[in-house]
Order: C-alpha cells, then structure tokens, then sequence
C-alpha cells in the first residue's frame, strides 16, 4: 500500500504522518509505504520509513515522479491559506488550483482508482454566512479566494469520483486548533492563539468579540477523520463527495470559560475583547452547523469544549 | 469598443455576431469593433466590419493575440457540450476548463475590468433534479462533466468580479431551440428537431414522453439575454454573478399542442412519444424554475409557447 502526503510539513501534516508511521491506518491489508511531500521537511518530524520528497508540488517534475508508482491513497493537505492566498491571487492560483490541477490529472490516468483525501475548507461557504444554520444543502458562495479555489477543486474531483477516475473524499475542514503561534497566512490565528497564550499564563486580547462564534476542531481529532476517510469503502460513500466535517460551535467567550475551568479562573481576568469588525464578520458569525452525510460516515468532532482543549493543547495522547 | 465572441460560428455565436454587426449593443457610446473567433468561420456567417479569427482558443498563441490589445465586452461562447464532453473527458476539459483558465487569466490582467459574459449552463445542476422547484438557492451538483466544467469556471469568475480583476456575468442557459438538425454533441438534440421535423411536415418520434418537460429558450430571445448582459452597469449588479435565465417550461405535449395551433392540427398525428431512459432522466424532468436574480436585472423568456416558436423557428425578426 502505497500512500502519499502533500503538505506533509504542515500543522496537519505532521501530525498525520506521525499517524501514519504508527499504524493509523486501520485496515491498510500490506505493508503502507508513505511518501512525505513539502517545500521543507525538519527530519525531526519525520518518523522513522517515512520516504521524504521536498519540492514544489507545482513542479511537474516533482508530480511526475511522485506518480512514477500507483498511490493507493492519497492525503492533498498542501494549501496556500486564505490571508495569504487573498493577498497574493497569483501564489494561492498556483498552488491551490494549478498544483492541485497536475495532481488530479496525473492521478486520474491511474489503472486503480486512487482514494484521494483532499483538505477543504468552510471557506467555501462566504460571508456573510446563513444565520439559521448550514448544512448540506447551503448554497457555496466564496468570500476568499481560497474558498473559490478549494470549491473549484472539489466539482473537478466530484466528477472524477463520479466517472470512477478518483476515489475522491473533500472534506471541508472548520478551524483547526490550537495551531503554533506564528506568521502562517491564516486569517483566523485568534483561534488557535487565545489556547496557547492563556494555558502559557498570558494576558490575552481577543481580536473578535466574546459571543462571536466559529467552528472548531482540535488537529488529533481532525487526523482522525482524515484518517476514517482513507479506510471508508467506497459502497459507503454516496455520490456527495464533498461535505463539511462536524464541528463544535463554540463562542470564544465559550472558549475562555472551559481554559478558566482547565487552569483556573485568574483565567477570566487575562482575556481582553478588542473585536475588528472584518475579522469579526469573517470568522466570528458561524451559526449552527447541520453535517449529516459526515454523520452518516463516521466523522466526528471533538464532542464538547473541554475536550477539544485537552486535545487542542495536546494535553491527552491521540 | 473592442468586442470579442469566442465560439462565434457556432448556433448562438453566429446570431449574436450578427446582431452586433446590426448595432445591437444598446448604450455603446463608441463605434464597435467586434473581433469573432472559432475554428472556422464560414464567410456567409460574417456580416460586413466583424474581424474574423480563425483558430483554437486552447493556443496560448492565439489568446495572446486576441489579448493585445484590451477588450471591453468579451463574449466567451466557445464550449465543447454535454454530450460530446462526456464521451470525451479530455476534449472537453482542454476546451471548457484549459482554454477557458487561459482566457480568464489573459483577461484579468488588464488594466480596465472587462464585461466578460460567459454562457454557462442549467447542466451546473445535476439530475435528479429537486422535484418541488429549482431557484437561486439550489445546491449544483452537476452529473455532466460539463456541468461540473463550466461551474468550475463561474466559481473562478465570480472571484474575479469580487477581486475587480473582470466584471463578470455567468448566464446559465436553458435549452436553446431550434439549434440545426446535425451532430452537435448535443444530448438534448430533441428538443430542437421536434420543432424542425414538424415545421417541415414530418413524422417525428420523441425520445422523452409527451409528459416530459424542460426549460427553453429561443436563440433570439437569448442573444437579447446576451446582449442584456454585456449593457448592464455594474452598480445594478449584486456579488451573484452566476444564475439561470428565465425559461419557459414546456413539456413536450405543448411543444406539440402549439405546433398544432401554428401548423394544424395533423401535426398531432405525426408525432409518436418513445421514451427513452435515460434521456427522460437526464433532460425531460425539469421542474419549475424560479429566477429571482435574473428577473430583476431585466433578463427575459420567451414569454409563451406560441412565441417561443415563432422565435425558435425564426418566423419573426429579432
């Protein structure tokens, strides 16, 4: 079994690749052989039999050669984010939408079907959002260019999935937290920022207000999923490829009260709300969040507020 | 002002090129020259001042030619259909997708936004379609590769008009009638011949049941949509830049029933139903539509089946 990673390097990456070295995969019948892609690889993050590839994924060469042997699944997780992809159009055309362009046309030339797991994004769904809820059936309507781009992508791998070309699964990942505290073209930093500088014992000044609300997923809980859509038979699967994980709901004032139960509630005092209406009306006004096709599979969130911390934190093992 | 019309030899293209020629673009300040390109331009169909280019749009050569110097209303026609896409993948994807990305990417670079109206398609959402009604809000799925091409495409242009990179406007098409009794690649050739083989007296055998209905349009009363696009100021036009004209929905019966009215009532004998399938499925289940968008930017059907076939049949003047 032959298994390939893009954006191996990455927050996400890492820790599937850790994943993956461990005998993640359930079910995986013969030995996996796993290929780590990105633009860096630090050896340490590098299990041990990982085969690292560092290159630009908008190289045909490289994809020529990382195609040179049929992949049985396929992780697509290397992204331009949506801060960096709306001020740089050209950068995030590059690599979310061409790169992943030379991907799927060499993948779909395969004998076997590949299962490609692709990382989409709730990006796809613009703001303002519905105030009601959204679910399957809420009209896409991107508000970044990287939402359009991984919305684009998900239609092509649709109907590949549809032809029978790829075995195509997009999952529309919420934000994924407690990411590390620095510069990674992500819009929405506050969220994973707000876990790491209240369980360090510093003040904290929140740049949305406390009742704003987003969609939240710790990243062992988001491997985990990634992990249950390379292994879910195909039969399982409908023809709707792509659809948003389950996520909490949570508020960051929600937020705040589950760290101040975890470390105490000098927490409460530590936090200051300074909200920026355009970081508020992007990524502070999530309403409930309907996923039933995810249900129906086996996905899941991480269940209720003070787990997702643990598991955010890493204060529990995956 | 510099028009261009990709796909300008075919069925839509070359009526629009003549109505251009005509003056047709109401509100053009400035004398027009309009530049018309496909793979071949029969002499016949050029009117007197039209530019000729003859060439695929899929060479980067050609675009850069065309690109020289800016446009003002782009008019992008060209397009490999539904059927011919789908027996096809790579045809369609280099021609829908490939050619497409290389003129949007050429167009966006210039300095004034262009108009650019791109004729996309009903086949955006896939069959079965919803069985209560189809509006602004319904999820596309296509089933086409077609579809999912050419909602690929809006979902990039819809980009552009929210970056101003290109002022944008996707029209998806209803079935355009009576398109000439040849190969075309077209899937939903019925819904035009039925108006050609009874017009000239014939017998006529309908692939989908009298019951079967659809949407339509006549080719007049869609350039008129075409022209409609290209004149509105962008102030009237809201972030949805992609959604369905208005159509008439017929079924097949009242095709029939208004043939009779026109050509007597022995058309009615002439005609036998034998349904097929997977025609049926793909394009004779067609619920009523609802197009809030495109009534309110002043976009038009043909108004009634006695209309749509005096216009479809071209017995009145445009």
């Amino acid at each position: 079994m032959r298994i390939v990673v893009t954006g191996a390097g990455g927050f996400i990456g890492r820790e599937l690749v850790r994943r993956l070295a461990a005998g993640g995969l359930a079910g995986a019948t013969s030995e996996a052989r796993i290929v780590a892609i990105d633009e860096a690889l630090p050896p340490e993050s590098l299990p041990l039999g990982i085969r690292p590839v560092i290159g630009d994924i908008s190289d045909p060469a490289l994809l020529d050669a990382i195609m040179a042997e049929p992949i049985d699944v396929l992780f697509h997780l290397a992204a331009v984010p949506g801060g960096a992809s709306e001020g740089d159009f050209g950068l995030g055309w590059r690599v979310n939408a061409l790169a992943t362009l030379g991907l799927i046309e060499r993948l779909s030339r395969q004998a076997r079907p590949a299962r490609m797991v692709f990382s989409s994004t709730i990006a796809v769904f613009g703001v303002p959002l519905p105030r009601d809820r959204v679910d399957d059936e809420t009209l896409p309507l991107p508000t970044l260019s990287y939402g359009a781009q991984k919305l684009m992508m998900e239609t092509l791998l649709a109907d590949h999935a549809r032809r029978g070309t790829i075995d195509a699964l997009c999952l529309r990942l919420p934000g994924i937290v407690a990411r590390p505290r620095r510069p990674g073209g992500h819009h929405s930093a506050y969220m994973s920022d707000i876990f790491h500088a209240l369980a360090a014992g510093e003040a904290y000044t929140c740049p949305v207000s406390a009742a704003s609300t987003s969609w939240m997923m710790s990243r062992q809980r988001c491997v985990d999923n990634l992990l249950q859509a390379a292994v879910l038979p195909a039969e399982r699967i409908g023809t709707r490829r792509a659809f948003c994980l389950p996520a909490l709901r949570l508020s960051m004032g929600e937020v705040v009260e589950a760290m101040a139960e975890r470390f105490g509630p000098e927490v409460r005092e530590r936090v200051t709300f300074a909200p920026q209406p355009a970081l508020e009306a992007q990524y502070g006004s999530y309403p409930p969040i309907v996923t039933a096709i995810a249900d129906g599979l086996g996905f899941s969130h991480d269940g209720d507020a003070a787990s997702l911390l643990a598991r955010a934190l890493e204060l529990t093992e995956a």
